[in-house]
């Protein structure tokens, strides 16, 4: 057996010991969160904020880390995907394009205008608005999945914009990144545009039928598990193809999980071992999100102040704007919808660190920027737990 | 959502594209093996050395796959421990001293010999000995596990054998790796062995029994699946705290999955979740075993015939050696002891790296005891399902 691994294998045994600290540390915040009636993903990337950088210096991110963190979200939105029928979503769809739109825009030019009027150039004013469009919808899908809404009217439109946000927003991070490093390939961004569409299209029309047919044809193979096991390999397949068409990979892994959605609901067992391999893994995708965070930052109070300026207009921004797009079907999902659009989570920090290499930025506005990611993906999860308590009416409904 | 994976991270969807294809490798190659009433873990095995470093070139071993394996590898042994009861063990346990003693002797100086014949230094003939002594349990209990014989009498004593096979093979590593760096420290030598085994005592004596009163408390926690997680995260830490000791990490882990062996027999819920997370990684281990072999090192016909004598003997005296030790349980129970010892796996490529680091042993030394540990571990497993199919007599039986 291993035992070399103790003698020889020492960082082996180092990033074993790591993975075993993010775990527990987010396992013990998560209850120490459910006992106080707060959301359990709160605790872990606070959990993540404690055990990292930051404080207790226990584990910092890595490339291990990121790894992890990505597979866990990648499986977490397929997890949520395998929950959606294409259909529910279709029938959401005008709406949820007008959220994503409204919910893009305003934040956008929120962010442009604030920089400006903290005397930032036009390049950083737009990689700040840019920073602020991203959605982490995985951060929203966390805290409704476990409450049992993930069908109800607004999950759905937040489900479907956030699949459109995403297109816009590489979109306009494409636009604004080209724009820094020179002239900018219109066709080339039509051509991701493009490729975008028809690729999401193309999963969710031809995917499931596909799938409905050929699961019982998998299912006859000699292999254990085998249907499982292809889901997971045709999940990864397809989060991949999604990152180099353009779209982000956990899209990917969304409309791979509604393709299958169909074919899970008759197979419990299926989904019992997706959600071993979910519970597993999502920890790390918190975790990490708290590990990003280096209270150094804060050393500057007017990086505080400048953070604060941004998080506030931030949340603001997607409440309005993607608020606003919901409007009409009364106070409560407006509140909903507005609320669950505005975690930036990992998606906000991954564009301050293109910003960051590019030279675009410097190194007090990732830093609140990253304030920002965290803080809006903090903020929102209690206010959803107590929007979307008692709801059971708003089940099912179109 | 993380759109910005495609455009900035993308070293990020390079590694999601390594885990696609090692995933969809191991699991065509599997359903191929299995097709031909071969053991599908050695489809997945040349999996590996198909899409790794020696043949197309698509994926080479990294941290990250390295980290994978292990955790795979970990989670093998937990699900493997948690269907094994203590008592079990126990009963077998002389027997499996005995076969872990002459397991570990034989092959160790006949390795010595070979290459004293080879007119190696007595320091490189100790190096090759130790490398022959590792067993890497995970191959057999992959094999055996789907055919539903863990239970069985021998692959209790293999199970068992295969635990004290590490503590003994523990000593030798650190005995000749010390004698390879300067004066052997005799008292730390003794101190680590001491630790091991009442490390090893006090998991399973104490967990057991701790592990069955705790748990319905941990159940009564208020997160979601609690008693998985709590399970998953114990193994880790068993795991780490294993390693430390200088016992290996997936000796912790099995005797994690021991300690949960009753608690888990009444929750089918949290085995098929074990299950997800099992079959996920599984395939990692296994690939990344055939990653690691370059065929490069064929370039060189001595190298060939070296390796072909080394592998020989490696299983010859693992037949022989553990064989002897199952004396009087019939041939084909003395088979199926002897050839379940036999994969060398990616312990033995352990073994030659440390060599290899302490400039003890040379590249083509090296690349025989990688071929000798692959070998080994792609022979043995047509071989024990052959001695183990209709072996249902076997089951249970004290």
């Amino acid at each position: 057996m291993t035992y070399f691994l103790a003698a020889a294998n020492e960082g082996g045994t180092r990033v074993l010991l790591a993975l075993f600290l993010m775990l527990a540390a987010a396992k013990i915040m998560a209850e120490l969160f459910e006992r106080m009636r707060q959301p359990a993903v709160v605790g872990e990337i606070l959990a993540g904020i404690l055990i990292g950088p930051s404080l207790f210096r226990l584990v910092s991110p890595s490339e291990i880390t990121n790894t992890l963190a990505e597979i866990g979200v990648i499986f977490l939105l397929f997890t949520v995907g395998l929950e959606t029928k294409p259909a529910s979503i279709f029938g959401v769809g005008k709406r949820a394009l007008v959220v994503a739109i409204l919910g893009v825009v305003t934040p956008f030019l929120a962010g442009w205008l604030l920089m400006k009027a903290y005397g930032g150039t036009g390049i950083e004013a737009m990689f700040i608005g840019t920073a602020m469009v991203a959605t982490s919808v995985g951060i929203t899908a966390r805290v409704l999945s476990p409450m049992g809404v993930l069908n109800s009217l607004t999950s759905r439109i937040i489900l479907g914009a956030a699949v459109i946000d995403d297109i816009l927003g590489l979109m306009i991070l494409a636009f604004v990144s080209s724009l820094a490093s020179g002239p900018v390939n219109y066709l080339s961004l039509i051509t991701t545009a493009v490729l975008a569409v028809v690729f999401t299209a193309f999963v969710v029309l031809i995917g499931a039928p596909v799938v409905k047919r050929v699961a019982p044809r998998i299912e006859n193979l000699r292999g254990s598990q085998v249907l499982f096991i292809s889901a997971i390999t045709l999940c990864l397949g397809i989060s991949v193809t999604a990152a180099y068409i353009g779209v982000a990979a956990i899209v990917g892994a969304f409309l791979a999980g509604m393709a299958f959605a169909e074919v899970a609901e008759e197979r419990p067992t299926m989904h019992k071992q997706m959600s071993g391999v979910t519970e597993f893994l999502v920890p790390f995708f918190l975790v990490n999100i708290g590990m990003q965070l280096n209270l150094e930052t804060f050393r500057d109070i007017s990086v505080i102040v400048f953070a604060g300026w941004v998080t506030l207009i931030a949340v603001l921004t997607k409440l309005v704007g993607c608020g606003l797009g919901a409007w009409g079907l009364g106070w409560r999902r407006v509140g909903q919808v507005g609320m669950g659009m505005v975690p930036r989570g990992e998606v906000g920090i991954v564009v301050a660190q293109i910003g960051l290499g590019m030279a675009v930025i410097n190194d007090s506005l990732y830093g609140a920027v990253l304030v920002m990611a965290v803080a809006t993906t903090l903020i929102a999860p209690p206010f959803l737990r107590v929007l979307f308590t008692s709801e059971k009416g708003n089940k099912a409904t179109a």
